[in-house]
């Protein structure tokens, strides 16, 4: 904590915040334990040299695209007082932690196709799932680009800055959305004549689904709340000042996190 | 307009604003005409009293839910300078036809089910389809009881007010997600057997939920971008003043819309 080092209080989270972030963390591993519910106790578990190598996709993509990608969307509100460098490098982090485990879950499912003889790239799944994937990791480049190494001028940063946290948001609600069509995709192949009759494995998965949005929502609505957005620290003050130096038209609040 | 009363020239619209809103009109339609020519092409057409009476769910879903949806929360950018109470009206206005034709929407598929003999509400689809109808309506009477029917005070306006920006959005992008989710149940059920071999029905279906996916960015875009927001008009700026006074936590552009 930068303030304590003063001698001084250490500054405290919004009321409620914390609130928030906690049941979003809960949310998160009750939608981890229920993937894992539902893969073990109805689709013969996971392992990665067999014909259950498939099932390592939906585990790959919700702990990865989902819970960390939507954990590092969030650490811009938990760690509120750090140094601006150590959440920006835990942010990266988080997300290329995120997209290594999505790609681990890609493979299995190409390879799992091949090896049963199913084409791939057909369903509207696959191509909201590969588009959300590929425009995941060009804007965990383009963040790295600009903000992380500091290759950018101040100016192309704010221009970029807006840009980075709506297609932030937005991938994440793709990546959610994405997860929503294979949970339907996956139970229309596997149990398409029994579905229809509430069987337990359906009631699940699709209470996996309630769990996904419900995760997204408490996620969306912790990034998008005006009194929980990122106060600028000391050190970006005197940067916005050089950078209001630098530009015209200023917005308020176009350049705060 | 207010300005043209005074003889000074009309404001204008930000730069950028309008052409995001005419590619938003211009998909809108396009998904419109895209789900006519599935339903027309390679579903038989849209008929009430017939079996093809489900067709007109999601022609009347995507109508409502998405486009009329979409248009009525671009009203407060598009009528920027207008009085607040014709926008507000209009805003109204449009959610309640949404609301409608959508309920058309799920008498459609209730009907055509009970036809067939198919049980409703097992799916995942229709799990979060129904919620977001239910908060649709939900939050559109407490939208009228809080806007537009002068009941509520100043500063229960102003705690409501972000919640209602927040969840209109949420629910937007809920129903677009029912929407993909419809596509693939359909698609599923209807061409199982071709879908993986890339039939053009696949395609055609596929392309409409990637337009569903585009509308939803672009209305996002233009809803979130901190330069649009709705610029406070004089009659509300003597309202914040007031409400100022009432209220102590002030946040920075909390109460903007």
């Amino acid at each position: 904590m930068q303030a304590a080092m003063d001698g001084a209080p250490p500054p405290t989270s919004p009321a409620g915040l914390s609130a928030y972030v906690a049941v979003s963390q809960l949310l998160g591993l009750t939608l981890l334990a229920t993937t894992g519910a539902w893969l073990g106790r109805y689709r013969g578990g996971v392992a990665w040299h067999s014909p259950l190598q498939f099932n390592a996709h939906p585990l790959c993509m919700v702990l990865g695209m989902v819970f960390l990608q939507g954990d590092a969307l969030l650490v811009y509100r938990v760690f509120r007082h750090e140094a601006k460098r150590s959440t920006k490098a835990l942010h990266a982090l988080l997300h290329g932690l995120a997209l290594l485990i999505a790609l681990v879950g890609i493979i299995a499912v190409f390879e799992s196709h091949r090896a049963k003889g199913i084409p791939d790239m057909y369903s509207l799944h696959s191509w909201c799932g590969m588009a959300t994937f590929v425009l995941y990791l060009l804007q965990w480049f383009l963040g790295c680009g600009f903000f992380l190494f500091p290759s950018a001028s101040f100016s192309l940063r704010g221009w970029y800055k807006p840009q980075h946290i709506f297609f932030g948001i937005a991938l994440f609600i793709l990546s959610i959305a994405s997860c929503l069509l294979g949970i339907t995709e996956m139970l229309l192949f596997k149990i398409s004549d029994s579905y229809s009759h509430f069987v337990p494995e359906g009631i699940l998965a699709n209470t996996l689904g309630v769990l996904l949005v419900a995760f997204g929502l408490v996620v969306g609505y912790v990034l998008t709340r005006e009194e929980w957005k990122h106060p600028p620290l000391a050190e970006e003050l005197a940067l916005s000042m050089d950078f209001k130096t630098l530009t015209e038209g200023e917005s308020p609040g176009g350049g705060s996190q």
